[in-house]
This record gives C-alpha cells, structure tokens and sequence, in this order.
C-alpha cells in the first residue's frame, strides 16, 4: 500500500488532468493550494474553504511552525490537523527555502543550517532529520525533502554545489523520514480499519482535543498506508543540464511525487517557462509534479501548459490585504478612485460569495477606512479565483480544448491591464 | 400606520421582554445590537451574522459615515442597506456623541457643531437638520435624535445647560425628520403593496445595486408605514432631577422610542446603575427604551433589571481584537501563557462555531503569530456570547425566573476574574 494514489485522467499536449487522493481528501489536478503559513490562510475562515470553497488542500510552513508555537506544542495537541481543526489534506514544505531566505542569518554546513529566528533572534538549527522529525510532528499528507534553494540567477557553479547538497540532503531526507514512518511519529496517521462494506478503509484517528473534532471532506484513498507521502525537489537554478542532473539523481532516490524547487526567485519569466518547458516533460509521468511557490494565474496556467500538476503560492492573500484583486479582465486595485461609487461586482464572472453580495464602492470604502473586512473579503475572492481557475483548466484538460482556454484567458487576463487600472 | 411595532410580552420586576418589529426585520428585546461603525461589524461577516448569530438589527454611525465615504456616495448608492449591503433592521446614532468626544476640534453653537474631521483635519459642520438629512440617507430603520453630550462627571450647571441645549435640537431634529419623511428622502423606505393573501405588506424596495440583492431576514411587521422611526435622547448626567427634566421635556416632544444618553462616559458604576434605577421605571411604557453605548456582560443584566430594552456597544469587537474574550466565568485574555497548550474552547457552555471547533491553544497562537483570524474569531465569540446572553435573558424574564437568572450569571462572571486571568 502507498501513501497517496495518483491517476492522471486525461491530457492535452503537455497538460495533464489527474486525480490525487490522499489519506484526508481527494484533489483533482491540475490544483492550487491555499497557503497557511503559521497554520490559518491569512483572513480566511476554515469554514469558507472547506464549504464554499471547497479547497481539498492547503500548505503549511515548517519553519514557521517550527519557531512558534514550535514542535513540543503540537505534538502535544496531536499535530497540526488536530492544532488548526483542518481535516483535510495538508502539504507541508520543508523548511529550506525560508531559511535560505534569510541570507544575513543563516550558516551553511554539510550537516544542516544554523540561523537566528525572525521573530526572536534566537539561534536555531534545521538539518534534513530535523525538518523530517518536524514534519512528523505536524503530520501532513506530503512532507518536502530539506533542500538547498540558490537564487535564481545563481552560476553554474554555485548551483551545482547547491545541487549536490540537496541531492545528499534528499537522500538523508528519505532515510530519516522512513524512520519516522516506521517509528509511528507521524502525528496524522491514519490506521487501516478493517475491510467494511461501506468502503473507506481508512479509520479516523482518535481525538484528544475537546474541541468539536471535524471530519476530513471525504476519506480520501481507499486503498492508501495511512503514511506521510515524502517528496523530492529538483533545483538547478536555470541551468538546464543541471536541472536535469538533479532530476535523475532525485529520481533514482525515489519520492512520490516530484516537485520543482528554485524558480520564481528572482530570474526572469521566460527563463522560468524555459526550465519548465525543459524540464517537466521529462519528469515521472506516474508521479504529481508539484511546482512551489508559483505563481500568477498567468503563471499557473502557463506551467499546466508545461506539464505540471501542483501549485502553491501566498499571492491570493497577500494581494488580498493590499486590496489587490485578480479577476478575469486581470488585477484591479480596490483604491482605485474610479470605484468609489461603482456597484458591480470586484469581477462580474466569479460566483464567489463576494463577488455575490459585495460592490466594489463598499470593498473600497472598507479598505479606505481601515477594516479588516476589507482584507478578508478580498483575499477570500482572490482564492476563490485561482481555485476557480483551476477548475477551469482541468475542464478544458479533460475536454481537450485546454490550448483555446489558454488563449481566451490570456487574452482576457490583459483587458484590465490597459483600460482599468 | 407607525414606523415601528412595539409590544412587551412578559415583565419581571423591572424586567421587560418585547417584540419590536420594524420595517426590516423583528427584533426580540432585549436585545443587544452590533456596532458597524463604519458599515461593516469589525472582523465578522454578515453572514455569520445573519446565518449563525442572527443579530436582527446593528448599529451604523452617522459620524463615520458622513465623513467616509460621505452622504453623496451613499445616496447614490442607495442608503446603507443597499450600499453594505446589510438588508436587516440598521439604528443609526446621530453623530452628536462622536463630535463630542472630539473636544479639543470642536466649536459649539446653537445652530450645531463646527469641528475638524478625524480623517484629514478638514472643516466640518453637523447640526440636528444636518444629522436628519444624513440619516435619511442612510435610511436606517431607527434615527437618533442630534443631542449633545456632556461628561458623566458634568457640574449641575452644566448640564442643565446641555440638556436645554438637548430638548431645543431634539424638537428640531423632529421638525426636519418629518420633512424629510414627507419628501421622501429615507433611502430605507418602503412601500406598501397591495394587500396580498400571503401577509408580508411591504414591498421589497427596488434596487440598483448591481450585486446580487439580499431579502430581509423576514418582512418586520406588516402593519407598518415603511418609514424611518425617530428616537429622542434622555440628558442630564448623573443629576437626576436633570434626567427627569429631560425625559419629561423629550416625551413632551414625542418619538417613537427613548434613550438614555450620556451614560458609561467616566461616571462611576453606582452612579450608571442609580440613574437607570431612577430613570427607566419612569419612561414611556409603550415605547422601546434604550441605553446607548453601554455595556459589559454585567451592564446588561444590570440595565435591563431597571428596565431597559436595547443596548449598543462596541466592546465585543474592539476586546476581540486586543484577544480579550468574555466568557460566562468571566474575561480571559488569549495571550495568557497558560493558554498554550489548552485543548478546551474559550467557553465550554458557549455554542459558537468558535466554541465548537477551535481551541484555546489554536486561538492563541493566531494571536501571537499576529494572524488576523485570531481577531475575527475571537470577534465572532464575543458578539456570540453577547447575543446568547441576550436570549437567556429573554428566557429568564419571559418564564419568570430572570431575578435567580441574573445572580447566577453574575456569579459566575466571577469565577475567572479569580482563578483563570
């Protein structure tokens, strides 16, 4: 048995439609994930996600739940699903790429990284083992190797040095998270319940919080371990032969699923679709290809063309706050004057709850006086978007008219950026 | 035909339950009313509040939304049900207490109030015609009289001026409302359909906002002018023959319902609690009575054993923020360290989806991560544990059991003053 089931149901050129199901839930691909950074997506109630927006995965960051409220607590409170009451699937990055983030903090050795906190100062370290003991402890469904992210305009030889380290890294990545899987410490387990007519095969964990417990959307797999899937990262800046050395020696390793680590960090766009264009093709077809930290409707839509599978990115709600709205007809900002009295809607083609009560004039008014509404009714529109974007890709996938969706949403992606804002 | 449809139902004491029906929706009292000071309850979406806290009427301020976005907007928008979209029963204040809490900015005559906008520093008038015309605009179901307000701690001298200056804009405040009603300018209105088998006699207002339009929550009464109603306000400070003066003076007037004003601005507790026990037994019977601005848990109860009806007050939401949250053992705040680890909800006999789904450990560390959620949520609870109170006082007064009701409650509130903060 095996942690996560992937079928890809259909494809178009490049593009793949796919079905992902993990012990909590049951993700159709191509999919955007929410991101929950510290365990909430910013100013978006779980309620809203799981109910209307029906997101069947979010991300959560290692590191920063590793720092606060930090390891011992939520393995106290029996990890992250039972600490946040999010009972579906979790994706959980690994640490690396926020610690690389802080360039002036941080010190490099073969065994892991040193680095002072951002929100203490204190000293900390993370190395493979302990990014695997974390990820553990919070119990996602996906748990990402501890890898080395350079920047993306890094050399040649900066990005092969990096290269190595990440493949030595993935492979102490495997070996300790295996461990842990056979060790029991995956807080999220799920165990096999006896073979019932009904069909899920997966029993509910017990529950210690006294808090109402939540049940996952759908059991997910029926067929599944109950474990943590671990994935491997391919980096290699945008050097190709290098990307690909870092993808046969990731695959030899042997992950569940692949992702692409070290773009969208500072190199340009059409180098990004190079290494995409280059790279995913030649990635494990049996595999979900998980792109980190991208990107831009524009973006996610581009990399789908490319072949891949799996988003994530902080945009929607940190857009959200800033009063940064995408839509069909491309961004708009809710500031804009020219909203002050306009009634419609932050974009008249979405259905989402917002875009169904609220006109642009009261989101304005609402940011122009400081209300936290503001940011919370834009950052749940903004989600709903990308969400709703996505579900629009995999239709055109799955009905082979994904190069036309393409063109017409690109197109339209533009309007706004000339005549609105 | 009235604005407005009042009727006591059951009476314990001083103690009153009553159905209050306006055009917009039907409110039992007594009855709690959320402040959207600025068209919108800080952090909580009006569909939690429609859905799941059924708040039947909130609180919008003249002040606020004069200055931002200002009348023009407003009006063309539609008045504020339309414009936030909020389509249950709205109270608006008068602006009166606002501008005088602004007391080095402003500059007092009989006509009005000259003072400096808290926004941009510019020159702004308000006057009893001018808070009408505002209001009317807003076209909230319950106007407030333009009154002034003086300090809890008013010398006799002084607030027997006030008062005087109080009963003179109230007769002007009612003069110009009736004009407005009678030209038609309540944004709110609505119009009486023809008698019709089903029962609901008013008719749903046109609308022009291009959002999807939302339905009250029920039709209010049915036997109704469609109007606004007009509220008088009730000085005097701490002086009780000066209150009595003024309820006299403002009955003598006549408005639909009555208010006691310039309560819980810096007197002593004994003092708010003397003045209600003196003032409210002696107003109107047959109309709703009003304590504005006020108050705690323990105010509630305390105000309505004296008689009162309807309160307002901004402390769910602002304690929210700050991770202050009220309990039925009493306040505790979130940020307490023995929090950390703590399973069990913010209250155990609260039923909120707050209550019901996270946990204080969870709560906490939103707060501490400086998530918004964690004012949302706590937010949220608070204006649930409000409206609950609200309901077991109803209950209490209407099976009459409110006397052993009220000193239970109240000793309760006690317990984690003590123990737990």
């Amino acid at each position: 048995m095996k942690p996560i089931e992937w079928k890809v149901t259909a494809t178009d050129g490049e593009a793949r439609a796919g079905i992902l199901k993990t012990r909590r839930s049951t993700i159709e691909t191509p999919v955007f994930m929410p991101v929950g950074t510290q365990g909430a997506v910013k100013g978006i109630r779980f309620e809203w996600l799981e109910d209307e927006l029906d997101a069947r995965i979010i991300l959560g960051n290692t590191y920063h739940l590793f720092l606060r409220p930090g390891n011992d607590v939520i393995r106290k409170l029996g990890g992250l699903h039972k600490f946040t009451s999010w009972q579906r699937s979790i994706l959980t990055d690994s640490g690396g790429f926020q610690v690389f983030s802080l360039t002036d903090l941080r010190k490099l050795t073969e065994e892991g990284v040193e680095f002072r906190s951002h929100i203490d100062g204190s000293k900390q370290f993370l190395s493979p083992e302990i990014s695997m003991d974390v990820q553990a402890t919070l119990g996602s469904e996906i748990v990402m190797v501890f890898d080395e992210c350079p920047p993306g305009k890094a050399t040649y030889d900066i990005s092969k040095q990096s290269l190595d380290l990440t493949v030595r890294w993935a492979a102490r990545s495997k070996a300790r998270f295996d461990e842990l899987q056979e060790l029991g410490m995956d807080a999220g387990r799920r165990t096999v319940a006896p073979a019932s007519a009904g069909g899920a095969a997966l029993e509910k964990e017990s529950t210690s919080v006294e808090v109402e417990s939540r049940p996952p959307a759908d059991p997910g797999g029926t067929d599944l371990s109950g474990r943590q899937a671990l994935f491997g990262i391919v980096q290699g800046a945008s050097h190709l032969e290098l990307r690909k050395e870092s993808l046969d020696r990731t695959v030899e390793i042997g992950f569940d699923g692949y992702a692409i680590g070290g773009l969208s960090v500072g190199e340009e766009k059409p180098v990004m679709y190079g290494v995409l264009e280059y790279l995913a093709p030649q990635m494990p077809v049996d595999a979900p290809r998980y792109l980190m930290g991208v990107g831009t409707p524009e973006d996610l839509v581009e990399a789908v063309a490319r072949g891949v599978d799996m988003f994530d990115c902080v945009i929607p709600t940190r857009n959200g706050r800033t009063g940064s709205a995408f839509t069909s007809r491309g961004k708009l900002n809710i500031r804009n004057a020219r909203f002050i009295d306009d009634p419609n809607p932050i974009d008249p083609d979405c259905s989402c709850s917002v875009c169904r009560r609220y006109s642009l004039a009261y989101l304005r008014h609402l940011y122009q006086a400081g209300e936290m509404s503001a940011s919370t009714l834009i950052s749940h529109h903004n989600v709903a978007f990308f969400l709703d974007t996505m579900r629009s890709v995999r239709q055109s996938i799955t009905s082979g008219t994904f190069s036309s969706f393409r063109r017409e949403f690109l197109t339209k992606l533009q309007e706004n950026q000339e005549t609105r804002v």
